[in-house]
């Protein structure tokens, strides 16, 4: 029976914006970690974490702190028996929720919390994640979704019934995702901080690499983002996927007048074209988007989106064709295994968002249960990754031919080296002094 | 040239959990406000907050620090003229936007913050904020408002000929709001934690005093809920508009079948029907309240509403019948003003959210500012009015017969009494040691 008897918060930071990494339309920053570390009575360490953009990751840290009481004392067991009560603990406490709620700090805390515990679940059970879940019984997936607010799109026997279904040919999937690995997409080729020739070198080694899909960023200047985008279909041929990312940069009307010039590059999808709160625009961009295409170009968001509302009515407004959830701005695993019913409901493929910090070692896991036991299906399904920072964590991504390997170590892949938190934890690592 | 030097915040908590003050369905705590002083190298001190239920509180005030470097070394000219550039400046930093983006902790310190810059202007123009707004020229209003995400809604000229049209007949307005005071209606008579003799005796003492508009909290037992507005209406009689506030606890069906229950009693509007981002649900309800009411009974939200682009959407789809804005939730008075245009652009009246630490305070500008040169009608229009911790501001509400007072002292009525501060610091005040 371990318990938890301590939460660890460390503020870990990485100076990526002298680089230019990770810029686009709307974020330029140093990606960081809050990262939490739950000490237990037992062997193991949960480890879990936030992905921030840099100043501002105190602020989580300080989240965390004040949200660790739900954690510290409760046992393994206890959280396992009523995993919806927990959560809830967490985003409807009664002071900390105005904070929010379901949004913001509190949230991307909350998130970091409750993947530490599905981490230290995971390595208590010596299984990584994905294969923790797959092997969960109905019932025990459907008592860790919190339905509230979603019932009237998704009710828990939907939800069992698509669980149910997802049992039948199980071990054919996971055979065939050991072999060949599990599809993905590279957005190291297009950063708006990039001077043309990088892009292009780029564009050209990934694709040399085995890589069949990418993603650039635009929402800058219009006329740069169109001669971006002809440099890398160039570099890539008419065949590969070329997704683009404004970063919720524009207005509705501009999306739609930006994606009426960017259309002739055949992006596959445009991701967040406005502002990640705006459903009822992001299902007009669509409609237009759809009509500019023939179809062929899908809206697609999620890494902003703050919770399972917001993707509940971006599912029923038929605002997206691609759902991006992130593993850690909604509130951890619980939350994420709630829109992956929702998605699969809907008949909508998630694409999990990743990159930042740590984000591709998290969502590999999302996404494998997913195709295993939800989507069942590999059709327009990828994971995003990212070629940044992998180096600091003990289990990192895999990767071969553009496509993720099924990872095999116990826990949620999220467990850092000590010396990169040393190194890097702000203001006082040797790297921030 | 009034320049800001220094921003000082201070964690100032109230415990009003102890006697049930402020308990609804899902929030129960300490009223508390993140207190902002801008000092200046002028003769006046801008103050601003936001309100908090209590713990957490220390997170907002980190946030105020994390953003207070773009308001530190800014004259107020420069703010003055470049208003709307001045608030993208904080809503959309590159770093500190990934956190919300414009939601939870952040844009709650940023509406802190940009209030305490409005309260410095009024304060060194000599004004209340209500007044200084009324005067300003539909220029200087327009460029307050950042339209950005909100254009497909609202345009920059949209906004120019309301405002245009709200100077026909200010004057005479002005007289009656002066004479007359604002129209109010107060929460103080039933709160969820609160027994039913004390509701009883305080609906008929609310009555008595002069109003003829009050709320009543719901979504706790259905059957203390029907209870407990049969006693309200008793006291009140049919004609005094009832209104009724669930806080979000209800899912989208549980609300349209309590709603069935609750009509009986002719509520005037329920508030926060479900959750705050569930912008397509409040549509439904919406829809369905209408129907069981013949139109009589109004949704109203808006308290939790993160941003301008959740307030467009309500509008959008036809969600609400009273918008209800925050002072504080939101990025200043500068969102506010824009959603106070969104809702005259789509004919929906604006009852300011109030309550909590000081926002009454706030709110009473607001309200008289839209009545003056935006809504221009009162029909519909009422501040909320709470009876809690008015004592501690220097400035504070006045109301007569459940109307609200002209304010008449320069500034945002923000200013808090230092003795108040004192006490109730956090955690190291004399009513916390």
């Amino acid at each position: 029976m371990t318990r938890i008897v301590e939460v660890e918060v460390h503020d870990v930071r990485f100076p990526t914006s002298r680089t230019g990494d990770g810029s686009d339309a709307i974020n330029r920053g140093d990606y960081s970690a809050t990262y939490v570390e739950l000490r237990t009575d037992g062997p193991h360490v949960g480890a879990g974490f936030t992905f921030t953009n840099g100043r501002g990751n105190e602020l989580t840290c300080a989240a965390v702190r004040a949200l660790s009481h739900h954690v510290v004392g409760r046992t393994l067991s206890e959280l396992a028996a009523g995993p919806a009560a927990f959560v809830r603990s967490l985003t409807a406490d009664p002071q900390l929720r105005w904070l929010g709620p379901e949004k913001g700090v509190i949230q991307l805390a909350t998130g970091a919390l409750v993947n530490a515990v599905w981490d230290l679940r995971a390595k208590s059970a010596g299984a990584p994640l994905w294969q923790l879940l797959a092997e969960m019984s109905t019932e025990e997936l459907v008592a860790c979704v919190d339905f509230h607010h979603i019932s009237d799109a998704l009710t828990p026997a939907e939800a069992a019934a698509i669980l149910d279904k997802g049992r039948v040919g199980l071990t054919e999937r996971l055979a065939e995702v050991a072999r060949d690995g599990f599809p993905s997409y590279t957005t190291s080729v297009g950063w708006l901080g990039y001077p043309d020739d990088k892009v292009r070198a780029l564009a050209r080694a990934a694709y040399d690499e085995g890589w069949r899909a990418m993603k650039m960023k635009v929402g800058g200047d219009l006329e740069d983002d169109v001669r971006r985008a002809a440099i890398i279909r160039e570099e890539i041929g008419p065949d590969a996927l070329l997704m683009m990312d404004a970063n919720q940069v524009w207005d509705v009307d501009e999306a739609i007048a930006a994606m009426a010039r960017l259309a002739t590059f055949g992006p596959y999808w445009i991701e967040e074209p406005t502002h990640a709160d705006d459903v009822l625009g992001h299902a007009r961009i669509r409609r237009a988007v759809d009509e500019l295409t023939g179809g062929a170009c899908r809206v697609a968001t999620g890494e902003v989106a703050a919770n399972r509302v917001i993707f509940k009515q971006l599912l029923q407004a038929q605002a997206i064709g691609v759902m991006q959830v992130d593993a850690c701005r909604v509130a951890g695993v619980n939350e994420v295994l709630a829109e992956l019913l929702l998605a699969a409901k809907f008949g909508v493929p998630v694409c999990p968002h990743a990159g930042g910090v740590g984000l591709c070692e998290l969502v590999q896991h999302v996404a494998i249960f997913d195709y295993l036991r939800v989507g069942t299906a590999l059709e327009g399904r990828m994971v995003e990754y990212v070629d940044h920072l992998h180096e600091h964590f003990e289990d990192p991504v895999r990767t071969r031919e553009g496509r993720y390997l099924l990872p095999d170590q116990p826990g949620y892949s999220a467990t850092m080296h000590p010396a990169s938190i040393a190194e890097f934890s702000f203001p006082d690592g040797p790297a921030w002094r």
